[in-house]
Order: C-alpha cells, then sequence, then structure tokens
C-alpha cells in the first residue's frame, strides 16, 4: 500500500503546485506512470482514491481530469463519511455545530428570499402532516432544511449544512418526535420560520431556528437516554423540556 | 472502474448494516472477494479509497480494520481536500463559516477554561511580533485557533474548525496584513480574545472573536481585489475598512 500512499502525494504535489489545474485532463496512464515512475496498478489505485474524495474526475470513455476542487464538490466526500458515522456522541456535536451554523444560515436567507423560494417552503410545510410515517417527516425534513441552507448565498455553508444531516440521526429523531408526540409542534417551529423569512424579519428567522434546533436536540438527548437507561450519560448539559 | 464502484458500494453496506463494526478486522482478501463475488484488484481499490477517507484502516502487516468512524476522525478527509483548494469565492465562503462558528466556539472555551490552556494561550501571545516572518505569523493563528477550538468541548466542532484552516490561505491572509501593517492590530486582538477568556467572560470573549474574523475577512477581501484589480468583483458584501 505504501507505493500508492507515494502515488497519491505525487498527484497531490501536481496539483498544488498548479502543473494540474482544475478541469485539465491526466496523461494517458502509461505516460504518466512512467513519468513519475509508478507502477500502472499503484497509478490506477491512487486515481481511484482521489476519485472518491472529488480530486479527480474519472469519465468513463473520455479519461481522468482534475475536478474544479470547488470546497462545497470536496465536501460531498464529507457527507459520504458522515453518513456511516454511528456514534451518538458525534451525533450529538454534529447537531450542536447545526445548532450554530442553522440560525445564521437562516438569516442570511431572509435577505435572499425570492418568490419561487417561498413558494417552495409553503409548498413543503403545507404537503406534511404531524401522523405521517417517519419516512416522510425525515424527507420533509430534509428539504425544508436544504431549502433555507442553499438559498443563503454560500455555497459552501450550504454543502455544510447538507452534509450535517444524516438519514440515519435525522430518523431516530423523528421517531422520538413522534413518540412524544411532539411532530405537530415542530412541523410548526418550520412554519414560524418561514413567516419569518416571508417577512423579511432576519432576527425573528434567527430566534425560531435557535429555538427550532434546541428542541431537535433535546429530542436526540432524550432518544439517547432511552436507549442507555436514564444515568447512564451523565456528561454533558442537560436541558429540561416541559411537561 | 464500475467493479471498483461495486466494491466499494458493498463494503459501505456491510458497515451500515452492521456487519462490520468499528475496529473489526475484515475477512482475508482472498476470503472477503470470493463471498463479494469480486476479483482481488477490485477490492484492493476499493479497500485503498476507503482508507483515503479513514472509513477502513490499513494496519501493514496486521490486516485491514473498519476505522473508528467518529466524527471527527472522519474530518480529516474534509481537511485533507480542502487543502488543495485554490478558488478565492471558495476562501470567502469558508472563511464566512469560520465567522460564524468561532465567536461561538470562543463562548463555549470560555467555561472551559484550565490554567494551562491560559497558560499557552499566553505564551503563544508572548513569543510572537508584528514583524516576525509571515510564516511564523501563520504558524501562531493556527496554534492560537487550534487551541481555542479543542479545548470548546466539542470535538467534531473542534476538528472541522482545524479543517477549515488552509495553510495557502491563511499565508496570503498575513501577508496582506503585514503588507497594510496591520499584524499589529491583528495579534492584539488576539490578546483581546485571552484576556475575555481569562475572565471567564464568554459574552466579551463572543465579541472579540466575532471582530477579528471580520477583519480578517475584511484583509482576505482586499487581498482578493488587489489580485483581481478593484472592479473584478461586483457580487456579495463589501466591508468598508477605515483608513
Amino acid at each position: 500500500m505504501a507505493v500508492t500512499d507515494d502515488a497519491i502525494a505525487r498527484l497531490r504535489e501536481m496539483i498544488q503546485r498548479g502543473e494540474l489545474v482544475p478541469g485539465a485532463r491526466l496523461p494517458p496512464e502509461a505516460e504518466l506512470a512512467e513519468g513519475l515512475g509508478l507502477s500502472r496498478n499503484s497509478l490506477r489505485e491512487a486515481i481511484r482514491a482521489l476519485a472518491l474524495v472529488h480530486i479527480l474526475d474519472v469519465r468513463q470513455g473520455s479519461g481522468t481530469y482534475v475536478a474544479s476542487l470547488r470546497a462545497e464538490e470536496l465536501l460531498d466526500s464529507l457527507a459520504f463519511a458522515l453518513e456511516m458515522y454511528r456514534d451518538h456522541d458525534s451525533a450529538l456535536e454534529v447537531l450542536q455545530v447545526r445548532r450554530i451554523l442553522e440560525p445564521e444560515a437562516t438569516a442570511m436567507t431572509s435577505t435572499r428570499m425570492t418568490p419561487p423560494v417561498l413558494h417552495r417552503l409553503r409548498t413543503l410545510c403545507s404537503s406534511i402532516r404531524p401522523d405521517d410515517p417517519v419516512p416522510d417527516l425525515v424527507r420533509h425534513e430534509l428539504d425544508f432544511h436544504h431549502e433555507i441552507a442553499r438559498t443563503a448565498g454560500n455555497a459552501y455553508l450550504g454543502s455544510l449544512l447538507a452534509a450535517l444531516h444524516s438519514p440515519t440521526v435525522d430518523a431516530s429523531l423523528w421517531r422520538r418526535l413522534a413518540q412524544d408526540g411532539k411532530t405537530g409542534e415542530t412541523l410548526d417551529e418550520h412554519r414560524l420560520i418561514v413567516d419569518a423569512l416571508a417577512a423579511g424579519k432576519a432576527e425573528l428567522a434567527r430566534y425560531h431556528a435557535r429555538t427550532h434546533l434546541t428542541h431537535i436536540e433535546q429530542a436526540l438527548r432524550g432518544s439517547a437516554e432511552d436507549e442507555a437507561g436514564p444515568d447512564a450519560r451523565g456528561e454533558g448539559q442537560r436541558h429540561g423540556r416541559p411537561a
């Protein structure tokens, strides 16, 4: 494997030194392997690995190109990786980051609302009901936050927020909300956010987004306590939830 | 390459379904390849790719294991990718995300200060001077923000903030600050943050961190305008900089 590590390092250097620029086509495999003093097998493994993290772009029948290297595309590799984590502490930490970022993204969005965006948000809110099945609620949740994040006007922030959503974590969250009879409240919070956005009130939108994320975090903590027993998790902040 | 894509998908499924758990050792290559109906070459390429994004861990002479899959380790793959971007809009977008996250991380840190952390921060601030060479200023910048981020008590947030620092972007930033004669001001801002942390004043620490990041963003915008000419960048928000 050390040979492939070397091949990866050599290709990265070529990109970092600007010998290979975004969009450039790599030389033919045989030529590149010879130029770098590598076996074709090692080179092929290195290309595969760099394609997985969106640094190279392998186009069937056309060749291998340097990808755009735009931050938001590189973030896809993060989404890929985060999808796989199953550690509950990580899930809470990730949610805490969402709780910092989403209120700001929502406030940024309030200044960039257009009739089509508002229409899509209203449609999302009116086409979901508190007793819909959990997969539908999760789909709504993802679409709702994605619409807001990509309107915020920072592609990197949008991609990062998308990457922070995990379908697995969201499913456990909405199961918990359903079990507590709180899906209605949570969907109402979405509507409050949309109303603030529609009115162009950045501070109010930020406030409702923060409240929403705090409730979501409480639900995720609650489902962790259910799984682990009430005394199993002593660390971290506890939030009281009004009965 | 399609065969390797398939191999990657099969390994991901095994992890997502819990057939392979974090820390588990993969079956011998020949056995796994046969079980999945794959060639050993495809399997090897898939393993290499998944190792690059920290999902598998290849230990020379011992075998291949499923990695811890903790979010902060997976984030290393993001740092790896971000190091390569060279697009200036992306750099500004990333900095905007830092401007959202770092004031919160700083406020979180203020409640978790210990004498050793305070000592390290004070030492960092007293061992750097405004006219030190740019590489030293960049090293100070990275160490300073890293110390605060990792004290904030959220490993994921700490890793994310570390990944958002790009040595290339930081170097262009500090060159600009040096050129404008503003390195002294910027280092003073670090001291104000430390003083607020030492006093346990979360709001004040957040305020100074936000001011600091806003100045950093202005410097990065300034260096972009220098490169592109004053009228080359019409989009986005402009910040006035006092003369």
